[in-house]
């Protein structure tokens, strides 16, 4: 039986002065040692990105305080990488990304960094959740947010997760009191319309700005998108066999080798 | 019935330059309408990201011909956005990405530039496919994999994909006459194992190159690992619906709300 304290490495990818890390580390320090690993710059719709052709810069910080606090200059998944093979020297026994700023329910999971790095945690086999608030004000209220990180993150700790499975987990922009629990959930079939806004620069060559209208074409009332809609915070188990098992069957009637 | 010829967009992440990139247009010439929208850089491990904050470049290109391209400043899955948005002004019938440099079997796929661009494509509803070659080198001979790459497109433009889905196919780095064929798989369980070379600047400061060791831990005969140990190539079917599903009912009986 495990007495110790559980050691929980948080990170994100707004970077680590953002209210939404440091809404995370306070949620998380009654759980356990933390520490905090996170990038020296914003690095949001960074996806899985990693940084291999340049080298990287870890720098110890005290900005959280007591907490043990490095900065870094790569990605969220870098950071995750690092804080394994050079800070911890070792795997966490949770890892947590956020709170982000902004939502990273239904499709938004394969962009977020947020996500991303908490698909790398759960690569390495460490029970790994990324929180998201809908709202991306500077702002923002990250009480509820806090609240229900703990909830989780306890649960997590305690019960461990399915194997080659991680959490996306995002919190409604509302009052404690408005939220009314916690959903498990499916992501939902929905996706960004993109629209590139063009304009002209100085010089009169074009450039793009990417804008886009949010879709959600899923009626179901077991999605994500359904949850937050609902007031609800929304968990969905995420997996990293991107497998479409379903499709195997019928890929393999295909007459590729001339057979 | 459609009888005009299928527009097929082409993108990469190793660059528009890249001798992949060159093969795959060779390949795709004979099978429609060719588009190419590529990076202008190489984006080699840039995973989906996407550019939120900075304006975009995208400047038409007769690098490759009389093929209509574009090069743009942005990552893999901003050249897709952008082809759909701005040259193409709608959906091609195909989306294809590579050749890649080096392998994205297992769980590469998460890391990888050439992937995203075709979930891209996918999510956007366009049959899509990512194709990548066992070998780094500038010098490699794409050769089987411009053979391949042809049958598994044919065969996309005749079959469709089934709905939420899209290809990664990889192609072993061997001769024509030792290749096997090609095999349907799926994702083996795979990773890095992650060490970071610290070195010293001739400031005195720190910094980390990302280097590491691949393992396969997956030792099923219907892997993609499998399948290039063997001399095939190998062809998953990839879903952007992350959803574990499978975990939904375990986490319901987690206490959550306190109930």
């Amino acid at each position: 039986m495990k007495t110790k304290k559980p050691t929980i490495l948080v990170t994100n990818d707004d970077g680590i002065t953002a209210p939404g890390i440091q809404a995370l580390i306070e949620a998380m320090k009654p759980l356990g040692h933390v520490f905090v690993v996170a990038p020296d710059s914003p690095q949001s719709g960074m996806g899985h990105a990693i940084t291999i052709n340049k080298p990287l810069r870890l720098d110890k910080t005290t900005y959280h305080g007591e907490v043990i606090g490095y900065q870094c200059s790569g990605t969220p998944v870098d950071c995750v990488k690092l804080a394994i093979d050079k800070i911890i020297h070792g795997k966490p026994d949770l890892c947590v990304s956020g709170i982000n700023h902004g939502s990273n329910s239904s499709i938004n999971v394969i962009y977020s960094g947020t996500m991303s790095a908490a698909m790398e945690g759960g690569i390495e086999g460490i029970p790994s959740i990324g929180f998201s608030l809908l709202n991306y004000s500077l702002d923002a209220d990250f009480t509820p947010a806090k609240k229900y990180a703990q909830i989780i993150a306890a649960n997590v700790l305690k019960h461990g997760l399915p194997e080659g499975t991680l959490l996306n987990v995002n919190i409604p922009d509302k009052k404690l009191k408005q939220i009314k629990g916690i959903k498990v959930c499916r992501q939902a079939n929905a996706k960004w319309q993109e629209e590139f806004d063009e304009r002209m620069d100085p010089y009169k060559r074009k450039y793009y700005w990417l804008t886009g209208k949010f879709q959600n074409y899923d009626k179901g009332t077991d999605t994500d998108e359904w949850a937050l809609d609902n007031n609800y915070v929304s968990v969905v188990p995420v997996q990293f066999d991107f497998t479409a098992h379903h499709a195997i069957p019928i890929l393999n009637k295909w007459k590729f080798n001339g057979k």
